[in-house]
């Protein structure tokens, strides 16, 4: 049985990493990395590399490294390609995880809490699955919706009240009185515009707990403009953007 | 002013601890703490005394209690009573914040996550705006729910799909059909037998990340009665129970 971890590292600070994290990357003897090509990605390998120098100073790992197939877009044969995609990435795990020696523990580390928007649980079940002979344990991580609120100091939800995380796209499908406390994530496009002519109250953020940080709050008539204009000198300054925000009835 | 930290200290394991929190705890002269009377109120402070013994082993630090006290049950004079409940836990908050002399730090630890079914960073926001002088800053904690999906080893979403936080009382009137990830922190009336006839799975535990953690899974239809039995028989036993779950269409 090859042992695996799978670590929520947190958003974006080292020190959001947990000690139950710390713990488990020190017990790692390979770390294993599905990175996406893409905007992004070169701050997204310097985090990871900066967690794992504070986790594990010594640096007493081997690294293995993979490309993440891209995943097909909507239109014509989308079933058959989310097919093809499942199969390429559990193909690419099995070919990593046989980098593991008898004895040997693995890792992989998530940006955020594993449970959250992540498929890699969902890979390693397919491979057990499969009859592929795997042990595997998930740590929590601090989510960047967390450090959100953290940020804006506000509680996710009042008394009584629901919490929805969605994604843009179902966002940009929700009617206005349907939304109470609406967390989305990666964004990147500003549909929150949709509601501009709304009472809703924006509490923004991007790149929470890094150094870039940018936090805006207020009534969305009068936010949503320049959150859209912050959205688009960041990503032409950096490159790339991650953000996050809560809609909330007022 | 004041300055006061709210520390989310993870669910149940002081493994969950972050570094930040760790840090955070250890600038902190004096802590808070507002107890609610009740079953479990031991086992809480047992493991916030293990956290604080964890983080602060020297135990440099005082110690300030108070009773938090009871919100109204619904009925005649619900609002008039949330105002009184309200403005005792601003008098309360008050007096306790008195304790901390000048240039001195609060401290406030929050089960779970501060942003989730947490009150404090509000009665704080409403100190300010009376005009108390206070800087406080939050710290993000793993919540339960986190530590639901970590054990369970599952996503609390799936590809596209949003994802529901909501109360027992919300839940017991939502319509199966509306149901794709829904999670419920806290109910312990077994609200998921509404929902027993349907085709949803449940993902289900208590005491998360404790010692007497007990998780259970499966098809609600087959789960259910196995599930509420559970939570009579470890309430019976342990005078207490919190439980959280999450409801899932297959």
């Amino acid at each position: 049985m090859k042992k695996v971890y799978v670590i929520g590292i947190g958003a974006g600070d080292p020190s959001d990493l947990t000690l139950r994290a710390i713990e488990a990357m020190r017990a790692v003897d390979v770390f294993f990395f599905m990175d996406k090509d893409g905007a992004g990605k070169e701050n997204l390998i310097a985090f990871r590399q900066e967690v794992l120098t504070r986790a594990v100073p010594e640096a007493s790992y081997r690294s293995v490294h993979a490309t993440s197939p891209e995943r097909p877009k909507d239109g014509r044969d989308y079933e058959k390609g989310i097919d093809w995609w499942r199969g390429e990435r559990r193909r690419i795990f099995r070919e990593m995880l046989s980098e593991l020696g008898p004895e040997e523990t693995g890792g992989f580390l998530i940006i955020g809490d594993p449970a959250l928007y992540d498929g890699t649980t969902q890979i390693l079940h397919e491979l057990a699955a499969e009859g592929f002979e795997i042990d595997f344990e998930v740590v929590t991580g601090i989510t960047s919706l967390q450090t959100l609120a953290a940020r804006h100091r506000i509680p996710l939800n009042r008394i009584g009240e629901e919490i929805t995380v969605t994604t843009a796209r179902l966002l940009a499908e929700t009617e206005p009185e349907k939304i109470s406390n609406t967390l989305v994530m990666l964004d990147g496009r500003a549909t929150f515009l949709h509601f501009k002519e709304t009472d809703l109250y924006i509490y923004w953020g991007a790149y929470l707990g890094m150094e870039e940080e940018i936090l805006i709050a207020g009534p969305l008539k009068e936010k949503a403009d320049e959150i859209a204009e912050t959205i688009e000198t960041s990503r032409a300054r950096q490159g790339w953007i991650m953000d996050a925000y809560l809609l909330r009835r007022p």
